[in-house]
């Protein structure tokens, strides 16, 4: 257990360092590119023992979290690199990219999601063939209630939503890792005529999933609240295939 | 002007109360009821100079609408009355009906929205049949953009949004205003089987418009935010239509 955890978070592929894949990023120069494990451990120890910070991995990472949540809010998801991430705490980029293996798997453990969005639309993306007689609009509806039906997806679902409430910042970083960390794997099955409208369509989904999430959780609108994923996904299903496929009237306005 | 007022809010129908209409509930006793204007004007400044509230109007309606506020937190929307809070401000419940008419537009002018929601889509599906070959739902869409445009009306719907995300309290309360004041008018345009399914329709319709909102002015999510009014309501007028109206699967599930 590491302590410094306050809530859930992502599990990081692998605690020991000294295995390090050494992901580096081929821009620039950073303090300890191709130092061993054995000399990153001891510049870390330095440095920890200089700003009194915690030695050892759970330490390191907290840093790299803490960095992350600036760089993130700072810089938006878009704007924020692991390399500045890594240099401001300190660690080779290299660290950083073996403890959380990509931005979005790093933005998920900063901002303490029980999963990574991304990662999980993916899988109910590519679960869509297995289900016959399922649309696709179906199958995404069904997705989403069976990841929010999770107290704890629901719990940082909320928490970002409230920071996108309260802060323009965090509205911005909020709505970059959206775009690109959960509109884009759904625009791979969207039929737009061209970018521009694919991505129209694909907001038209994320704009009434979240509407969904929102009804049915924060407000707890009693019918949509009450509802069962199959009425859920009969209703509103077809919605989603409408926007993700079907004539949506063109976006030329009439 | 009444320097009391922090932002926007409803202009009550008329300043002085000598005017009084007298809509008084018929239930139980209160002290002001069947008083002159002039002797309940004389109750107030004597209360005002108890409790050290500044006497006149202005003083008297920021009494009633700090008052409404917590009622209406502690209660909730449905469990608080017009004439608890006139009690707890200590003015006659007549007086309030007479500054404010209906608890709708109490609860508007103590949450500060530039408009009476219940009364805006009132007014808006009032003008349906005025606009040949637009469907109920366009015009529903064309409607709710048109009021979210103003960036007060943005303000409040964002204030009122955030918390709900905070607290609890908060969103019980925002559940049963939006239930009473904004899902009820547009249920008179829904074909439900039966009042259940009526209502399953109208939350259908409140998550998406409630989601369309939260996409367009906070997230400020790209294709969504920029798209004119035309493309929208050509794009999620139809689902409106199909929500109010059309086959949405049966909620017995399948």
């Amino acid at each position: 257990m590491t302590p410094a955890r306050t809530g859930p978070q992502l599990r990081p592929a692998e605690a020991d360092e000294s295995t390090g894949r050494g992901q580096s990023t081929g821009r620039g120069q950073s303090a300890g590119r191709g130092q061993s494990g054995r000399d990153r451990r001891a510049n870390r120890a330095g440095r920890a023992a200089r700003t009194g910070r915690r030695a050892g991995d759970s330490g390191t990472r907290a840093a790299i979290l803490d960095s992350a949540r600036e760089q993130f809010a700072e810089r938006g998801y878009d704007g924020a690199t692991i390399r500045a991430i890594a240099m401001s705490a300190g660690v080779d980029p290299a660290l950083v990219h073996h403890f959380y293996g990509t931005k979005e798997r790093l933005f998920a453990a900063a901002m303490q999601l029980p999963v990574v969005p991304g990662e999980a639309i993916t899988a109910a993306l590519a679960g869509l063939p297995r289900e016959p007689g399922t649309s696709a609009g179906e199958h995404l509806v069904r997705s989403a209630l069976a990841l929010w039906d999770s107290a704890d997806v629901r719990a940082s679902f909320i928490g970002l939503l409230r920071s996108a409430l309260t802060s323009d910042q965090a509205a911005v970083m909020l709505r970059e890792f959206v775009t690109a960390a959960i509109l884009r794997p759904v625009a791979s099955i969207a039929a737009g005529s061209d970018p521009e409208d694919t991505s129209f369509r694909v907001s038209l989904v994320g704009s009434h999933m979240l509407g969904l999430a929102l009804t049915r959780y924060v407000l707890q609108l009693g019918p949509v609240a009450a509802a069962d994923p199959d009425a859920l996904a009969a209703a509103i299903g077809p919605v989603i295939d409408r926007y993700l496929t079907g004539d949506i009237g063109g976006r030329a306005g009439r």
